[in-house]
């Protein structure tokens, strides 16, 4: 039986993960893809380290040419994480003829059209399924299974860290810090959680789902991005008493001639998919013009989830080695849609003001809103603090575009009776 | 650019589809295959029938040889549905070279382990996705992206029409007959609905879910089954005040040396994903001891999501036929694992009792109950009508061995305090 070479770069908690899983489950592998899936080498940093999992020491190398350039080597597993060197890393083995799995966002979503692109002129695979919701299936599904669809909207919870946190602040009316706190006490956040709650994360993986999506190369630095920090326990409240709850979304749309591409906190109607989606689990909603909705959901982020997606990548490409055929990556970024504006993006938006608690407030800011033409759909007033005399507005507006909604927010805060606008978030749905 | 020829067998709801698509997205299908893919011709029962879409009458035959043995075909998709000549027909074609593509759950679910095993003889591809969950993509994930995995649990909901039924009686206190008639009203249900709501379809879906998850052959002949026309809105009711709701769910489960698979109403914990399933929609959750919970959602029926899949097959047929490899259908049916008796499953339990409001009459249900080691978690007891003095008491038990269950349920017949056991439902989660 032929034997496929797999070397790995890498062995944290997804690297190790992989490395057991290939050693433990090799017969039945082998079985499975008809050839035998032989873990041959892994780069690691430091050769005297405590490995956990049993990984025979004679396999570790602190050398990666011996991985990028092994002739035993034929698929490369990069679990390193982060630009540099990953990027290289991944250049190299692909120059030399080696498939590449990763589970790399960051490479993928900066530089994933140039490696995809040198991948197919070397013939040699490059598969990337664990770069968006670690163990769900998502890619791989957008690219075959639904590939006869138009995609018109990609609505994603991408990133467990935050989902976590927002579901403990609507849950248990904590705020924003203690929320984190507790997701760091409990490993599910950093301790600099910046990539997580800046979005940034989110901002990659959506870089990726809408590049496959709409056929078109979506670099991350075009997506419009915001944070969870300055959420508010009330504002979990107040959505739901409305009917919302508040998620940190990634949208992808297309409306043909061009893309929407965002990363921010919504408002999503309590009874989608998506609203239901707790914890650190991550669900991904795709919408094609023959399939109507479909929804992927699971545990978007640990090694043995993230193991799982990778060994299958590594699966999926040794069955096309054995197989013998012509090997070429998926690569159908051939359109080229420029992302909106943000100031363009037309969407329903929630509200909440801090007012005096006087006579015509309500009428004041609804003239504010008319003469930007965004019409209300709800309204909420509640007194806040009678002593003060303040009160709490919350609106929901009709679609409106962002650039009307930027004004009006300055408008108001310039009157009088309004002390501030406290909270503006989008509702998405 | 070499032509890949496509024949279709039907020009049903699913086949009309199926054919608009292919003609109209024909360029767009030639770019992302890198071989023209050309629908040559249709096997019609009737050449003069009016057809929507304009499908171009020289496509059309009914002569099943032109389809089956063209030389021109290289792809046979199937959309006769029912067992014959469906299930002939695919066996020609595979004997004579055609990769075939169908969404015939009945042929598949009957004698897909033979057909996999010619086609792997032949060195064509059989694929099937479209005959569970229609639009949802979920086989090709459970065999390549979930490969990794040893898969313990697929429990899902794998039929619209009675989710349809279950969702009505539920949200409007519907009996069951009322919703039925709906659901036929809105074109949900058949006028014989007997495959769906005796859970038939549903075993057929469930034969092919655990064949593929747990890679044992298993007759849809070898799954319990139980329908939903025993059940009661008031079931519903009492589900939900005890935190669950009805559903008919496929189940099948691993144990390492033999495996569960089962179709029957279930109480399913309102907090989970496939409690928040409603109307026509499908979801398969999938456990695996890597990936943990998975969850894929979608529209389970209808002409256009089961063409998104259907055609997605073929164009997955084609990009392996023009990438030239060897083509081999996957086929990890090596293992022999039996099905369970229904008798030795253990599961939590579901009673509805009408009683004689008298004392005592809980204490004697305990001690039959105790008498079978069946322990109770919770119980609610109604009265339900003052004047005859009967009374409602509802049980949830601990798990328990059907075996047991069901002599219990005999003994309480017979309890003169008892007037019947009038649900008794399994719980699932």
């Amino acid at each position: 039986m032929r034997e496929i070479g797999v070397g790995l770069l890498g062995l944290g908690v997804v690297g190790s993960e992989v490395a057991h899983v290939l050693l433990t489950r090799a017969p039945r592998f082998s079985e499975q893809v008809g050839a035998s899936v032989a873990l041959k080498r892994v780069l690691v940093r430091d050769l005297t380290k405590q490995r956990s999992h049993g990984i025979p020491r004679e396999l570790l190398t602190t050398n990666p040419d011996d991985v990028l350039a092994g002739p035993d080597i034929d698929i490369v597993v990069e679990l390193i994480g982060g630009e540099q060197p990953a990027h290289e890393f991944m250049q190299k083995a692909i120059s030399r003829g080696k498939h590449v799995v990763t589970a790399n966002k960051e490479v993928i979503a900066k530089n994933g059209f140039r490696l995809l692109t040198l991948a197919a002129q070397k013939g040699v695979d490059l598969r990337y399924e664990a770069s968006v919701g670690s163990g769900i299936p998502i890619l791989s599904p957008l690219q075959q299974d639904l590939a006869a669809n138009e995609i018109s909207i990609v609505r994603a919870i991408v990133n467990g860290t935050t989902n976590y946190i927002l579901t403990r602040m609507a849950t248990e009316d904590l705020p924003y810090e203690d929320a984190l706190k507790q997701a760091q006490q409990l490993g599910y956040a950093e301790s600099d959680p910046t990539n997580d709650i800046e979005g940034i994360d989110a901002a990659y993986k959506l870089a990726i789902l809408t590049s496959l999506a709409f056929h078109t190369p979506v670099k991350p630095s075009s997506i419009y991005r915001e944070g969870i920090t300055s959420l508010q326990p009330k504002d979990f409240k107040y959505a739901a008493e409305l009917g919302y709850a508040v998620k940190l979304l990634a949208i992808g749309k297309s409306s043909g001639d061009r893309i929407e591409a965002r990363v921010h906190p919504a408002l999503t109607p309590l009874d989608t998919q998506l609203a239901k989606v707790d914890g650190v689990y991550n669900a991904i909603h795709v919408e094609g013009d023959l399939v109507g909705t479909t929804v992927f959901f699971g545990r978007g982020a640990g090694g043995s989830p993230t193991s799982s997606t990778v060994v299958a990548d590594v699966l999926t490409t040794a069955r096309s080695i054995a197989l013998g055929g012509i090997i070429r990556p998926r690569l159908e970024l051939n359109r080229r849609l420029p992302v909106m504006p943000m100031d363009d993006v037309v969407t329903r938006y929630y509200f909440r003001l801090s007012v005096k608690d006087q006579p015509g407030v309500l009428a004041q800011i609804s003239r504010v809103l008319g003469d930007h033409r965004i019409s209300i759909s709800s309204v909420i007033q509640k007194e806040l603090n009678a002593e003060a005399q303040t009160a709490i507005i919350v609106i929901m507006t009709h679609p409106s575009v962002e650039r009307n909604v930027r004004t009006t927010v300055a408008e108001l805060n310039a009157l009088p009776l309004v002390e501030e606008v406290s909270a503006l978030i989008r509702v998405e749905h």
